[in-house]
């Protein structure tokens, strides 16, 4: 019986890793910087040289490594292969091969996002369902799609591309993929920010919003409050997201969305703004999915790739 | 090694059937009607008599037998149970236990529409893909989600219910789901006549469509040959079907569409429409999915029925 798996999350800035057992008990976390020189070319052998150090500060033995999980920022195909990870500075790159190597303990890769889904429904927010759909609500809006304990990473690696459906035909602004009306424009950090910029533009209502430099944190904080211009801004941020969950579950029909990222941090209210317009545009078929907070926060990756070698 | 696996499609009207060898090649296809009296609670034994009869016909003895496949119009839980069957009669029945103990082999069961879309990724339009997305434009829209070859059902049967995501705020009319707005309202055989009705009444333009009962396929021909509104008809059907199939791809990003169903005898003519907008509206990264006719027509159901069993 192998005692040991380690997880794997890598940033632009940092490493995350961490040492499981195989019933997902965290043993010991820690972090390396990610060293970007030379087109991330020293990245897999820092992380080699720390997991070695960390086994052989547990007198931990190779034969008992089931093996190394790793959660990469871009696509990476079934076989381990890296498309893209412009962050890191990595082109096309077989993470798993490099690594196993270094290790001779078997690795598996996935996509950042996706691994962090596979956490959460492992240990976090998603505990017991096999089909869930993880919603990152963060700078930009993200999914992560789970179908039978398995993440959904596409042809391509666009699976759970969520954050670019389109919603609005009439969005003047441009998205980050070119696209224009895409449910990140409203549903990320900056994009309850615009609309809370436009409500005070349009209304005169008095707001603890008005006259200052607002964040996502300001917004659901005055909604909580009470103050009445913030709730209308929570009503057009749910429509939105209510609009694009409902999409995402035509689709798929999961269980469970488990909502992340930091929007997410507002807490139920988010999801109490949502649901009434999750349940207006969903098929009725597919109108009892729960909704649930994610509970691993930055840990959700080294989690997620712990998991993507026991299964 | 078993020589036989049946694929059976029960209908309102009639339940298909079909004789294959495993690799997909059929034998014998034939019909029996469907019996709804007593809340069709004969159906079960027609088949199980048809098959009898086949195997005595033919000389099969049941060891020969991998398995019978049955698809079902209605949600179906993955251990065969139907929850509903409202066309049939049916309410809450375990399908594969009554037919199993009557034929003594295995019997697998599915929802219609997504064993359909299993019969195009089988031996059809989608032959060689593993992730594969079927839409149905027929009287209405429907779906078939296949991941890595299985289908996703979803969690309450509505995997893939894609006709009902919504795409128009401003649509008075009420969907048959009671939903204003669904891709089907555009989309189906009624929805491309409901585009044509409304470019006619707001039009003075000559057109071969003018002054007569018109259906989907009068439609397409009058593209086909040119006639301006017609066109105008196709590049707004082509938007909205664009629109939603983006989202999907988004969700699922899958290798290819396969589009059947009584709109898309119109021909590869409703592809060229709709792929502008789809492209206009897609995830830069899931853009460069393929899309293909279905070819099975109505045998896709028992093609995808005996696959259920192979799998």
């Amino acid at each position: 019986m192998k005692k040991y798996v380690f997880g794997v999350d890598v940033g632009g800035t940092t490493v995350k890793l961490g040492l499981f057992d195989p019933e997902g008990e965290v043993k010991e976390k820690w972090e390396i910087p990610t060293r970007k020189e030379d087109n991330g070319d020293h990245i897999i052998a820092d992380i080699a040289e720390s997991i070695k150090e960390k086994m052989s500060a547990n007198s931990i033995d190779r034969m008992d490594v089931v093996g190394v999980g790793i959660g990469v920022p871009g696509p990476v195909k079934e076989d381990g292969t890296v498309l893209l990870a412009a962050n890191l500075g990595w082109g096309k790159k077989n993470i798993t091969m490099e690594l196993g190597e270094l290790l001779r303990v078997p690795v598996m890769a996935g996509n950042d996002a996706n691994v962090a889904a596979l956490g959460e429904m492992w240990r976090g927010g998603g505990r017991g369902y096999k089909n869930m759909v993880a919603v990152t609500l963060g700078t930009g809006v993200g999914g992560g799609i789970i179908i039978g304990g398995k993440i959904v990473s596409g042809s391509t690696g666009a699976g759970g591309e969520i954050g670019h459906i389109h919603l609005e035909d009439e969005e003047p602004a441009a998205c980050g993929c070119g696209g224009h009306g895409c449910l990140e424009q409203y549903a990320s950090a900056t994009g309850v920010v615009r609309i809370a910029k436009k409500k005070l533009a349009f209304s005169d209502k008095a707001s603890v919003l008005r006259d200052k430099e607002i964040t996502a944190k300001d917004i659901w904080d005055a909604v909580k409050e009470g103050d009445e211009l913030a709730i209308e801004v929570a009503k057009v941020y749910g429509e939105y997201l209510g609009k694009g969950l409902a999409a995402v579950a035509n689709v798929v029909n999961p269980d469970i969305f488990v909502i992340g990222g930091g929007v997410s941090k507002a807490g139920e209210v988010l999801i109490d703004y949502m649901k009434p317009y999750f349940e207006k545009y969903v098929f009725p078929g597919a109108k009892n999915v729960k909704f649930a907070l994610a509970v691993l926060g930055n840990d959700a990756g080294i989690y997620g790739a712990a998991k993507l070698v026991l299964d």
